[in-house]
């Protein structure tokens, strides 16, 4: 329907209901005059060099010394990570820090954002002391340094990482208060380089009977999942940067795990151990977590890729709309098993729809960022975005999840999700 | 020559003198092992799980809580840009910090190490009162704050920023004993996302007449550049985000101009305003600096995009070799025109070439990574990187460089640059 509807002639029309404009907005700039509508006329005309703007203190005298390593802006900080940790006798320092996205743009998440899911606090690991061991069902069992690791050819990607939790609050049976972070910011998104895992496997010598690989990681938890070995010979990388720079601390320092589009946890940080095997450990993060509960009480195990998802950003919970006119939907659009092909918007709670732009680079299980221009009438609306990946897998409605999965599990939740906006441009979560 | 040699039988056979071997190394692994090297066997045998690795002091008690906005490992701590002010009667804060890409990898430089070249500091910007005034040659001079620009479609694009400086070192008469940051740390890449200047261009509406426009930072120093209309039509975006999060403070926080390919001072920080006029202002940073000095004492002004250029980040001073045998060679290449279209390097000082391998995604006026394959034969070499553009552009000898230019230039240097190792696998600047 949507894509007869592209075509038309005048992108100023609505191609969805309630105000969702044709994303050709973008390219006929002209449109947007008067459309945003935020601007002050100066006052100043053509000869004015100065005027209308006052000198700002800041022009008066020099500013600050260089600094080594930079720091965002002091009116910045609110753009921190949520963080919870979960009280716990048995192990400290269970919890979750979570990405501020909707305080945030574009696709890359600054290392400092990064949101962290740790199971047991973050290891302060010194890197000389640090080693990756090789061995189980391979002939030449194999001990790294970092300076061993670094002999290697490296490779770049960028790469989302979600946790198998994120957006499961969505899950709940009625819509909670919740904004951007609380619900969605369990997934982010960096360039990381390292070594390809098989050219690591592939010194070692690969037994004919190995299928499995136990990864562990260095914290007290040890933190242990078992992963195919096919994905291990295929895109894995076993990563030394993230955004260039050394991975952080909390995201694995010294080196981690990336399984390209796999569930969080699997992608083991502080990683000191690859055990290749012929069946999977059955570790406690992959038996009594991490699998797919559904409505009679079974559970599904073993499911890796993180399905496709979408969300929007802007608007959302807490970024109030200032009057009716024009705005910007945007959000972030993944898939675990590719690229994104399309994303659709909504402003009727999903009666009509429109395609979003998406913004090239599109890049297989990396984040994207769609937007869609929307002139907002100034009366209640349900904001949505659907995403289809390559493989045409496309998003559930909350209703189909449900009737798959019911409502006991959080772990790979990826239905459509709503923001209801109210006449005084006040964004909430909601079910529709 | 070298694209004959690509096709060879044997990989391992190397594909230009000093031991340059065939990118194709990297897609057939198994040639590596051995190669390399540096691992070490275990003893524990298939079974032993946590043999021969030692139990590390982390790994026995919960690691740190959750932070609201994470910072590098404390061994890391080298890893900062190394910065220098030029003392000056008239203007505090002139100087540059510079980038330690030696110490990084991949592409994208994380925000904290973003070059800053400042020529009155870095001012204090409150957002909430700073101001961006169109005005000149339009219809309607506009003011917008940040509320007002935040209300406009976005766009995101990875690109570099380079000083015009960057480099310039390389133009002494003889070579200097500097490493990476030295010569080559001011130019950075980073993912920018902000509104097209075009959108607001077109909202202000343009005068025929116009042909220029003054851009003008927030600093002491109010830092001005006159930048062609067209480019300002073309492809420029008025920037609120860096890799996700706002602007750093360092690199123009809250918005700064974003002029792809273009010399690194006029991407203008802080940017308050711009003027639309028919001819350009003349600023001093465009008349007693960034002018481009001949032989002859005359100079050349305004020229804007930055040539295509390349240099080798892995090895270089400071990064010691450990003994003979395999090792990547990896740098950073990129134009100011558009994409790279190859890199060539060279371990015997230009006397033979091979194709490096690019990393993907290969984006236009961003840097991208190279790597080649190199069996280091414990003698000495001169290393040397040779990028080409997609416009035909080919970075000349340092020879053919001072052929036309002269020594007495600092600005737009990108001749080949040359690492000479020596017996003891020490990198050093060399002349060659």
């Amino acid at each position: 329907m949507h894509k007869d509807r592209e075509h038309q002639e005048d992108p100023a029309e609505p191609v969805a209901g309630n105000g969702i404009l044709n994303r050709r907005v973008f390219l006929e700039r002209a449109l947007l005059s008067g459309v945003a509508g935020a601007a002050v006329a100066g006052s100043g005309g053509p000869d004015a060099w100065a005027e209308p703007l006052p000198v700002t203190p800041w022009m008066k005298q020099p500013g600050a010394q260089f600094i080594a390593y930079g720091q965002p802006s002091r009116f910045e900080a609110k753009v921190v990570r949520a963080w919870a940790a979960t009280p716990n006798p048995a192990t400290e320092g269970i919890g979750a820090a979570r990405t501020p996205l909707h305080l945030l743009n574009g696709t890359i998440t600054p290392n400092g954002l990064h949101f962290d899911r740790s199971h047991s606090g973050t290891p302060d690991v010194d890197p000389d002391q640090h080693r990756l061991l090789i061995h189980g069902l391979v002939k030449r069992p194999l001990v790294f340094t970092l300076e061993a690791l670094a002999r290697y050819p490296m490779e770049s990607r960028i790469a989302f990482v979600e946790c198998a939790g994120n957006s499961g609050a969505l899950n709940a049976p009625q819509a909670q208060p919740l904004n951007v972070p609380a619900i969605h910011g369990l997934v982010s998104c960096a360039e990381w380089t390292g070594v390809r895992l098989a050219a690591l496997l592939d010194e070692a010598g690969v037994e004919a009977s190995a299928k499995w690989v136990i990864a562990e990681g260095a914290d007290a938890a040890a933190m242990s999942r078992s992963v195919p070995l096919a994905k291990c010979m295929d895109d894995a990388l076993v990563c030394l940067y993230q955004n260039g720079e050394r991975v952080r601390p909390a995201n694995g320092y010294p080196i981690r795990l990336l399984l390209p589009g796999f569930e969080g946890n699997m992608n083991v940080k502080w990683l000191r151990r690859l055990k290749l095997t012929e069946a999977p450990a059955m570790t406690k993060d992959e038996t009594s977590k991490y699998t797919i509960l559904l409505k009679d009480g079974k559970a599904w195990q073993f499911v890796f890729p993180m399905e496709v998802k979408s969300f929007i950003t802007h608007p959302s919970p807490g970024l109030t709309l200032k009057g009716r006119g024009f705005y910007e939907i945007s959000g972030l659009a993944w898939s675990g098993n590719g690229r994104v092909r399309q994303v659709e918007v909504s402003a009727d709670g999903g009666a009509s729809w429109a395609l979003a732009a998406l913004q090239e680079p599109i890049l297989p299980k990396a984040l994207t960022r769609f937007r869609a221009p929307w002139r907002w009438n100034g009366g209640p609306a349900v904001l949505q975005s659907r995403a289809t990946d390559e493989t045409g897998m496309v998003q559930p409605t909350r209703a189909q999840f449900a009737a798959e999965r019911g409502l006991r599990g959080v772990y790979h939740y990826n239905a459509v999700a709503s923001w209801r906006i109210d006449e005084k441009g006040e964004a909430s979560n909601a079910y529709a």
